[in-house]
């Protein structure tokens, strides 16, 4: 049987097609049932959580990507809401300020990846580089290429000192999009969420779409992987990620550091 | 009735005497109630900490010192476990770098200052800085009251800039910190926690407990507060903790912004 991560495992003809985001295949058909299991899969990921980060062997970078609205924030809350916060980091990255325009677009990112038994999470990243800079034409297809490489470069060079890494595209469909937007506008407390220009970016759907599969494409890589994840629904869309992570996770045999003899011996005065 | 907060506020004639960090004035009496409402109010301030994330208008700075073996961490993961990742970032502060050491003592900690709608844990912090290093005699006497200014100064104006500053000092006997060591010498699995160095540190047991007296008695201010928990007992301390932060948080009020009534108008296409 083909595991979960291989299942949503992009491929190199990866398409991101609207049809494919409403998909629920590891449903029970039981929505209470499914949360359930979320909720046990998220407690088993910061039990597992805390033995890395007591090992110190591995650091754990989680890359969440997707158009507004996909549910990054909602992941992060039902997915890895249950780590211990000495444990895990979120970062958010927004338009880079002037400082961080003056460098390299890997510096800012560079500089958040997670240290020997740390975990953490990229709420949007060094992907937005080669997203709506090159849909919105800031960057010409030359150096989206060049940004390819460099962000190949860095994966595996990530990878290589101790890092896994595991890259998550939220995939909505267009209407699934609208529907959320529509209730954001609908509902007063949400609106300090709501930026009127997701709007304007809705504009771009098909350009986004078009570009995250070119994205995929040229970054997807065995040490640095892809998994698309139909994410219409919310609760199916946190079951196929924690079940990825968990099955990861698992795989690394995370396990408390031996004990020291010599510290057995030592007296308390 | 006094409130919480004040019950546990430093005076300025604080002594941490060893029978003090045994109380329990708080508990019901019964052990799984008290967790039961940690519990609950560990929630509360998860959604609180929602609204003030929502509402941007303050940051909240929770500072924790204490004693190897105090429950620093277990504070962490029992009292603030259960605020969103996106929301509450956790810093533990260790031995400084070359780099860190080659600048004034605050500004490694100025970078890790809570932004608007955030809401930061310092696990130690700059106290180390008037503490270890006081104890040990690398600082002298004047340079400590330098440095008690500098923070005085330091907190003032992160206070004034909209910081919610609340500062615990854990506190725990002697022969509570003995127990504790000596059980994690007992378990091998908790060797990966446990330094040799601490067993030395406890040499300094009394220069210690002076040290923070002075600590408490130099740097607590009514924008900058430092509570005393007593902290032998795991629960009752966490429930003494959540109990001052809800407190604390309630009173800023938090509510979601108002909506935008132009938001309200937009069409999705």
């Amino acid at each position: 049987m083909a595991s979960t991560q291989q299942s949503f495992r992009a491929d190199k003809k990866q398409k991101v097609a609207d049809a494919a985001a409403g998909e629920k295949p590891l449903s029970s058909g039981d929505k209470e049932q499914d949360k359930l299991l979320v909720e046990q899969q998220a407690q088993q990921i910061a039990e597992l959580q805390e033995i890395l980060y007591a090992e110190r062997k591995y650091k754990i970078l989680i890359v969440l990507q997707g158009m507004d609205t996909s549910g990054k924030d909602g992941t992060v809350r039902g997915v890895f809401g249950k780590i211990d916060p000495l444990g895990v980091s979120s970062v958010a990255f927004k338009s880079p300020s002037t400082e961080e325009k003056a460098h390299d677009f890997l510096w800012r990112v560079h500089k958040q990846v997670p240290a020997l038994g740390e975990f953490t999470i990229f709420n949007r990243s060094h992907y937005e580089d080669v997203l709506i800079t090159r849909v919105h034409d800031w960057i010409d297809e030359k150096e989206c290429k060049r940004r390819y490489q460099h962000i190949r470069d860095f994966e595996r060079m990530l990878s290589e000192t101790g890092t896994v890494i595991m890259k998550f595209f939220l995939h909505i469909s267009a209407d699934e999009q609208k529907k959320r937007l529509e209730e954001r506008i609908a509902d007063p407390n949400k609106h300090w969420k709501f930026d009127p220009a997701d709007l304007e970016e809705r504009k771009y759907w098909d350009a986004y779409q078009n570009q995250y599969e070119e994205v995929i494409r040229e970054t997807d890589a065995d040490h640095a992987p892809w998994y698309v994840i139909p994410a219409d629904s919310k609760t199916h869309r946190n079951l196929v990620i924690s079940s990825i992570v968990l099955e990861k996770l698992n795989k690394l045999k995370p396990a408390f550091p031996p004990g020291n003899p010599e510290f057995s011996k030592l007296k308390v005065v």
